[in-house]
């Protein structure tokens, strides 16, 4: 509580303070194990002011490793509609967050996970705390095989935005994104929910 | 012809300047478009010179992008047997270069590919002319598909590595190769030869 002091809500030291400590934390123990209770020891101040300034863990972890999007928004529509066609859906979502604005910073992102580690970690927690735990949660798959399933599904992702984006290989740099849907959608919809073995 | 004067076959400086050349020459025109000749003319040498250093165009190109690897030495064993195999045992290639001592060069060049334009391009070079062209050659494919199925192996494999060597995303970053070779080969199967349109 020592530096809390003359720090009012909304104070930008206070917030960065947060945001610094939230980082270290989330690189360093992972999302599930870091507590908002131990980032806001960490940065000297009240958990209340942890929750006031970010609301919930998930905006906190997005906020600090500055996340491109929030996939709790982008998630239900791919998660809505019938379970054979979420591979489709999920191809079409991220292809679709590349080609927006958003998908600078997720450049951004990918170039400084490739040269720093911390950000790699980071960039980890990210894919599987908030990206495929929620989608593979939604489906009727054996818990055992999740996180397989769940890193193949991030291995194509990451390296269909790397060949589009990054390395720009053509014709996947500049495919129309329908026919990326179509040729990568049944790789992910078996990641998700085929037989993997051979 | 003029600073050729007084260097001797196997000079430093001589090797240097072509190799300078020939990274130049393959990053800004391509791998088909650039001649020895002209990569010579850059270096002010003959071109026999060139042939005398580094033997074919091939391997000039595999000296001067400091290629961890010579797939001409790999690819006859992912070649040979049965068409329905090719995709496993490309990934099983694929990840025995990675887990070998040439793994540490492929991770520093991916890593100097995503953050610098004319690594990339060598990359893509590498990746079209000296793999996935050989590859897709010696199948019974229409040659109009060649580039997409190229590029779409491609996204995988290198997606493949950056998950396993560069983020280290588990459980991909340390599970057995054959699983993975049985995961991601009908991956790889169906890019190089099944149905891509939706």
């Amino acid at each position: 509580m020592r530096r809390r002091t003359g720090r009012r809500p909304g104070n930008p030291d206070t917030r960065e303070a947060i945001l610094v400590a939230a980082r270290a934390a989330f690189a360093e123990r992972g999302f599930d194990a870091a507590s908002i209770r131990s980032i806001a020891a960490a940065a000297q101040v009240d958990p209340a002011l942890v929750h006031h300034y970010f609301g919930s863990k998930d905006q906190l972890f997005l906020t600090a490793m500055e996340a491109p999007v929030d996939p709790r928004e982008l998630l239900p529509k791919v998660l809505a509609g019938d379970r054979a066609g979420i591979g489709e859906r999920l191809v079409r979502t991220f292809l679709g967050v590349w080609d927006s604005p958003a998908g600078a910073a997720g450049v951004a992102l990918l170039r400084s996970a490739v040269s720093n580690e911390w950000t790699a970690r980071l960039l980890r927690e990210f894919l599987t705390t908030q990206v495929l735990r929620r989608v593979l949660d939604h489906l009727d798959v054996d818990p055992a095989e999740l996180p397989l399933r769940g890193s193949l599904v991030a291995s194509q992702l990451v390296g269909l935005g790397m060949m589009r984006h990054v390395i720009r290989l053509e014709p996947v740099a500049s495919a129309a994104p329908e026919a990326l849907v179509a040729a990568v959608g049944p790789t992910v919809q078996r990641y998700l929910t085929g037989d993997l073995s051979a």
